[in-house]
């Protein structure tokens, strides 16, 4: 049985879902890349939309609550041109005893074009564009603690465009990394772009197992790890993983890992940061770094928004192209 | 006064409100299955959008919850080109003391072309259609246990679709027709189509009294009442009516009355088997029939769109058409 | 640092954001209420969409719930052609303590066009316009007891269709003007079109002390306000500050200070009568006046959606010609 890496791309290579940033090719990723960036400076334009997906339905199916990417994916379809229906899973036919087969089975029958799937367990959006028909596209919106890869692309997005292509720079990501579906898929997503050092900064607690096998070195002290890097990523605290104890205070961790002005200045010097929101100031991020000139993170989610574009794009035109060839 | 069957008729027998099959002409219903035909196979092209709607705003006004209605319709209005604005009455003006009457006049003075209308006491939309401006149209999404006259008219595209014409067919209903709106509206479509023979399947608590009126075969035993149909209409268990004692367990009413192979069998060999959906998998329905090349339950849901879709068009622009008149 | 009045207007004294009525100019309001005007006839049109804000982004950002005054952006919105999104506050990054300044700095990332700002404190929509970038507009949609500029704006377009110029009429606002955004907003604009005989009517405990500094005079009974105006503004009762005993019951309130058929008698022959809806009919109103020949007030809210396109349009063409000359 195929996994996500191989079911998210068509015989010929190209992206029909995107499921998860492991198993993406340099060439795939850069297309990508390339095809955002375009969308991106269309955006300067009085018209920021483009006729793309008109006429194509785009169905959230947010089984976890998240307002923030919701918005930047709806935006990214209407920009497109596509018509956005948001199901409320809570109050759905799910709720009426319906089963997720028989409701996706609903949806493939009312011609959606795209399903973006966000879910709190690991693998929902594989198990889903494992069972679609063929010619709807699944892009997974964050599923567990599993993948996030559009989050993973605009951070390649924004690396690239602030300091050139990743196989020559060397990476930070902070905080902690065994709950981050963000770090995980950036991390596929730098070693398929041949950057030659990635480097997770965290005390042990908060470090996964599985890091050596995928060629990342680790630091528990923040000075030691930021020496000479040129992107700094810092990942989001979560307060719920404190309560179970994993965590120090929020006032610890800061005095740990907090990224201050001092500790930006161990990096090169023109050394970006970036966090993939929402910012908490004081705890992973004091204020003069998050509004300081090295922070990128509003770059980002503008980068966000063209990424989402292109994914968005690219996996129902292989869908398209891919039913002509079944006629 | 008139009734719902005149109101919704203009002089000339055009359709200017949808609030019941009831009193619909065979004409009139043919018509509007060839237009959603047409819709349908518009459906299958890479542009699934018409402009036909362009400009015009339609208002869901569901009292009552029902995603999986309200998506069918706004993605029908959608690929009609209209504008949807959602009420969510529980937050509305409603709740703040303003009268039902007040709350439509103003929904009429932002110039509203359409309303879509759920609530869950009979005879709702008639009130409203009775009400409102003439240039407006109230499109009946399903009304206590009144009537339902979308899903009986995709029912019978469907039933056209893969059987032909309903005057020379069978059909069985089989289940809680006593508080089923689809059951009433099914029936007066099948009658406007001169279906002659139309069969109830149920124990004697969940038929209603007037089923011979509307000539209609009753059967306790559904093994009788499937002899030799060409169609079968399972409708949905209402859990709520069990709490009611009106219905027995689920496991005793899907060994009594619930879909299996060997039922299938006693039908015509070529039957089909409808729901509206969502269906109870092993209580209405076994999941071999679900799942078997007889059910055309996926199929109801696209045609779904594409009837809901016509009947959006006809009705505006019967309205359009009188207010012309009008000048 | 400059208040509202100045934030709002760029250097040549055009509208870069709807804040407040106070300090706008006759001749602003004028060409307001003409471009309103000119989208008021075409919402008569078969086709009420115009492409004005195609490609464009508006952000509803209702942080108090006002389903009525959102609907008419929504639908204001929609009929320039701009894409809508609605963040859900209470759910919203907001809720995971990200700051309302970082929530901002990402919808402007987002490249929105425009925010619709309700809030329940006074001054939120100008805090917001003072920190967001120059190129997004932001009109307010009612700030605490602070202002309701395109309520008073819709007023004004309604007195001047059905009365003409201000600046020859008698207008007399009757109830808790107090706490109402909606009279002090009114009673700006009315000054700014000259209009020469403004009048408050309500118990000493419900008029602000401000009201002579406005050259508003002030009435406590009723039959002698009312004497001789054109105009009858009425504002409705705010249930929850007869809790707090600032008010007296609904009935007493209706006997002292109802519109009534009799009263309505004292004003000229031909005046209209105003409410910013929604009514509590026997409380402000009578049903006789509220349905009678000289209430205007489903007309307020046709004009509600024309004054919104006209604000949305010209803040964000200020914007624009902005933008261009910045570059």
């Amino acid at each position: 049985m195929p996994g996500p890496a191989e079911l998210q791309l068509n015989r010929d290579g190209n992206l029909r879902h995107l499921l998860t940033t492991e198993g993406l090719s340099r060439e795939l990723i850069t297309s990508l890349l390339d095809t955002a960036d375009g969308f991106r400076s269309a955006q300067g334009q009085p018209v920021k939309k483009v006729p793309l997906l008109r006429g194509k339905t785009v169905v959230n199916l947010f089984f976890e609550n998240s307002t923030r990417t919701r918005t930047t994916f709806d935006i990214a379809a209407h920009r497109l041109s596509a018509d956005v229906v948001t199901l409320d899973i809570r109050t759905s036919s799910a709720s009426k005893g319906e089963t997720l087969f028989d409701t996706l089975k609903n949806l493939e029958a009312m011609q959606a074009d795209l399903f973006v799937v966000r879910h709190s367990a690991g693998g929902a959006p594989f198990f889903i564009a494992d069972r679609v028909t063929p010619h709807i596209a699944v892009v997974n919106a964050g599923d567990g603690t599993h993948a996030h890869p559009t989050q993973a692309l605009l951070d390649l997005m924004t690396i690239r465009q602030h300091k050139g292509d990743p196989n020559n720079l060397s990476v930070a990501i902070v905080g902690d990394l065994r709950h981050s579906r963000v770090a995980r898929s950036l991390i596929h997503g730098l070693r398929a772009m041949q950057c030659p050092d990635i480097r997770a900064i965290a005390p042990g607690t908060l470090l996964p197992n599985d890091l050596a096998d995928l060629g990342v070195r680790t630091f528990h002290r923040i000075e030691e790890g930021l020496s000479g890097v040129d992107v700094i990523v810092l990942l989001r605290l979560q307060k719920e993983r404190m309560i179970a104890g994993l965590l120090p205070s929020e006032r610890e961790f800061f005095k740990l890992y907090g990224m201050t002005e001092d500790r930006l200045r161990l990096a090169k010097s023109d050394a970006i940061v970036m966090h993939p929101g929402p910012i908490n100031r004081g705890v992973e991020i004091a204020n003069e770094v998050a509004d300081g000139p090295q922070a990128v993170i509003l770059n980002q989610v503008t980068n966000g928004i063209a990424v989402r574009m292109a994914v968005m794009a690219m996996t129902i035109s292989t869908q398209q192209a891919d039913a002509l060839c079944r006629l």
